[in-house]
């Protein structure tokens, strides 16, 4: 198949920072007629580290995906061992898998972006705790898993939560997704499925991090009286609330909000920052380093 | 029925100001022992007019709504012959009916309000000079109409556009809604019809109003290399584009957003400054004189 | 001296929440003719109290503010003892106090909106426990203290920083001021001197209170990531950090910026805001109830 | 003298598109042994035009900036007839003249600013066509000139306002300026000026350009009842207030304020995105293109 006029191949890489890496990769992609459309770079004075993204107009080159990714390869190896890098094409979408509970709002923000044609990604299910939400999932097209969660009280607690995340973890695996996006889906991960999706697991948090870590962070903020209340969109990482921020946003609250007006309000910021930290994670805008992240938008 | 404890009565009035006006309401609704959730003032240095907008626990009061507004209008008529008020009461839902055309994302936004909950209102119809959107309005279980218009080109445009214009309106008057949200909605209202829904239709228009006005506002706005996008929620008035602005928002944009990128990243800012003009539309917190208007949030 | 067009009087008041606050307020100001410029209300549904402020024409009213504040006394008294109030009158400016280190930049601003008559205070004096920010201050036409402080270091410490916050406090109670704003003072204040000064001393906080509470704030917040950075301005209490809010801000940073960046573009979001909150203060917009504060803006 | 740490070399560059440019580039500084700090790209899909920005550490380069001009000179050559491009050393401070009116918070802010070290820039003057500011502008030990301009009703208007702008240039010009900033200087340039200025002459407009254009732009923001007001911080240009636009950025008003309101409300965003806007020239992050700009951040 030929590459059309808007097919691109986009380029990541990180690796220790050292003269001459832009001049080497621009050189490989000058070399081949490749054509840049967007390239961004960051050197990071604290860690020694360096950073860019780059897009390249898949037509420009004589080649396929493949056989740049083979070619690439090359030049990242000369960078070291510690070279971190990607090739990705645009032909190719990415598919994402959604996991929610009962709270609806960044579950309908997301069908209806995807409906729109809005996000670049193939929705391949959503897996849910609760059913509540399968009917408008199913009336978009899109397979919907009910996975049943013990209810806190429960005596084999631990146990039967143990086989929710199995069969869980399983679904999702079975997707094998390059974006698993927690659309407000209340339950606290366990570490070993944490590391399993490192780097793919999305959050949305109800605050503006490090603000109001943990349960009910609507009310902890009416409760301390702030002006701004916020979102934050994080990869998920085994400490709670704490994996590297993506994005986040805030509005402003004033007395006359209560706790509930808050958490209402709120939805706007949440639907927004999670669309937007998926939106660049699709487009492999962001790169992890430490607790980090680096975002080429 | 008894008032529940959220039951509340609303009160919106304007009148030319004069000394005394918040002593009147207020003493009134002393006397019948109205306890006031939320009261809001404004009084207009230059048009000389007063604005009020209160709300009362209708539990608070020894009788219903429809006693209080046979009382209420005893106030405002000794306020002169210019006073304008309602008296509305929250336990009677706001209906609305909501026209569309192709472009999905405030559609959809809207619906997954509606379905979270999150607005005051009925929707009980969408209607759409193309059919596109009518699966997803009815998997919402909201009635869906089809109005055909004519294309552009049409020899027979004027006539048979007058025609979809009278089969739009009747279906619209037969909903007899408090709230008629042109989300997307591309076509210019007749003047006429304008007229007949005055103070109930609300447009949201893609561009920071008074800024381009027109056709395209996004492509205008990346010709002139601005460096903020904006949308605007405005009751809709004979003049295109130039009724009673409710609410405005921005978003930054820089030199590599293309025109595209415009249209794609303003939805965000469409969706939410039209969820959020609607919600004050049906919270009666939107008060006109002139062109302009007074939104107590 | 008769009233000016322009000169107002001010009443804040706050008590337990009941029916009729509004009426007899609005009938006490409506019976000796008073016209009402501004009016906020506010009644809190968790705390069950009730927060109002009035903006009264002078010029309407038959007496002066000192009986006007007698009268009023009486109406609050009628509010039950808890009933908190002021009535103060636009003629006579606020009067305030400046305390600083040796950063420049929200002193520099602050005398700036002074000369350009953008704030309504009289600025008695400023403070420094450096002497380099004297210079600019007696150009501003301004008196400059200098009360040294001990260096941390210093083995008799303890004593010798008591001992300057005596001088300072002594000064600072000489000026008998209505506001007194730590424009970037770098020293924690005595809970003695706190005490004193409650519900007076303003502070501006280089976070978004409450993350990064202590020292270094923005250093605390380029090693979490954040993509926002803040500014609080609020009431200073023996609890550090932790008074009532007054205003908050953000700007959006990534990863280009340095921890220094960061530094200095908090910079303009600490001028704002502090200066936000101070007008807010000496327009007694600002009602202090427990932890939290009633803005009306 | 040695390059110290801090030192940059700083490379604007724009030209028609092709294939191989960055590779030139970032090859021509590898070579040369160059540690890329900063480096941003601009691929113009509209206009088929380039733009790069690349900061160099000073010390990694084997020559100074004099022979890198000369080598930089023979690559830009290369890259045809059509290239534009620069090359600074932040060693070597730019140098500023601000014209003022009345209006003294951009002036105030802009001392204030330069006073604390936070802009990479000598203040040369400070000329006004009045002399209320001279005061300020000479405590911050900075020459102010006064040229007196004719007042409006003045017969002999036309000849009398070009021998102001004669001296006026003939004074600009004698310091030789990297920025010429109009700080609410309410005067119209003659084309001629605006020519002879190009590139270096940055307005601050009180408005969201291209909203309200011309003359009391908050007057016209109010009789239309906006929810936002913004400043436009743009090269000057013959046509008035349709220069290049550099940065904007707007603040929520409501209906309780008034055109005074918004007057004093806006001066906080024109200091804002006056300063944001001349820091960025000040260092080369802005290239212009017809009448669009590129703002590498």
């Amino acid at each position: 198949m030929d590459a059309t006029a808007d097919q691109r191949y986009v380029i990541t890489l990180s690796c220790p920072d050292t003269t001459g890496i832009v001049a080497r990769i621009a050189g490989f992609l000058a070399d081949a007629g490749g054509w840049i459309t967007e390239a961004g770079y960051h050197s990071d004075p604290d860690t020694g580290w360096f950073f860019t993204r780059q897009v390249v107009r898949a037509d420009s080159l004589p080649y396929g995906v493949d056989e740049l990714r083979d070619r690439f390869a090359q030049v990242a190896a000369e960078l070291g061992g510690q070279t971190d890098w990607t090739v990705t094409d645009t032909a190719v979408p990415k598919r994402a898998v959604l996991l929610v509970t009962k709270e609806p709002h960044c579950l309908h923000d997301l069908l209806g972006r995807v409906a729109a044609g809005e996000l670049p990604v193939q929705l391949d299910a959503v897996i849910g705790n609760h059913d509540e939400l399968g009917d408008i999932v199913r009336a978009h097209g899109v397979p919907f898993h009910h996975v049943e969660f013990p209810p806190p009280g429960n005596v084999r607690y631990a146990v039967e939560k143990e086989k929710a995340f199995d069969e869980l973890s399983g679904l999702v695996e079975g997707y094998d997704p390059d974006a698993i996006v927690l659309a407000r889906f209340m339950q606290i991960l366990p570490a070993q499925v944490c590391r399993a999706w490192a780097g793919r697991a999305l959050n949305i948090h109800h605050s503006f991090l490090p603000s109001f870590v943990g349960a009910r962070p609507y009310h902890q903020a009416y409760a301390r009286g702030v002006k701004l209340i916020g979102a934050t969109c994080h990869y998920v990482t085994p400490d709670l609330d704490a994996g590297p921020i993506i994005e986040q946003d805030v509005i402003r609250v004033d007395h006359s909000d209560t706790a509930s007006d808050m958490v209402r309000r709120g939805r706007d910021i949440e639907r927004l920052v999670l669309a937007r930290g998926l939106r660049w994670h699709l487009e492999d805008r962001v790169l992890v380093h430490g607790n980090k992240t680096v975002v080429f938008r």
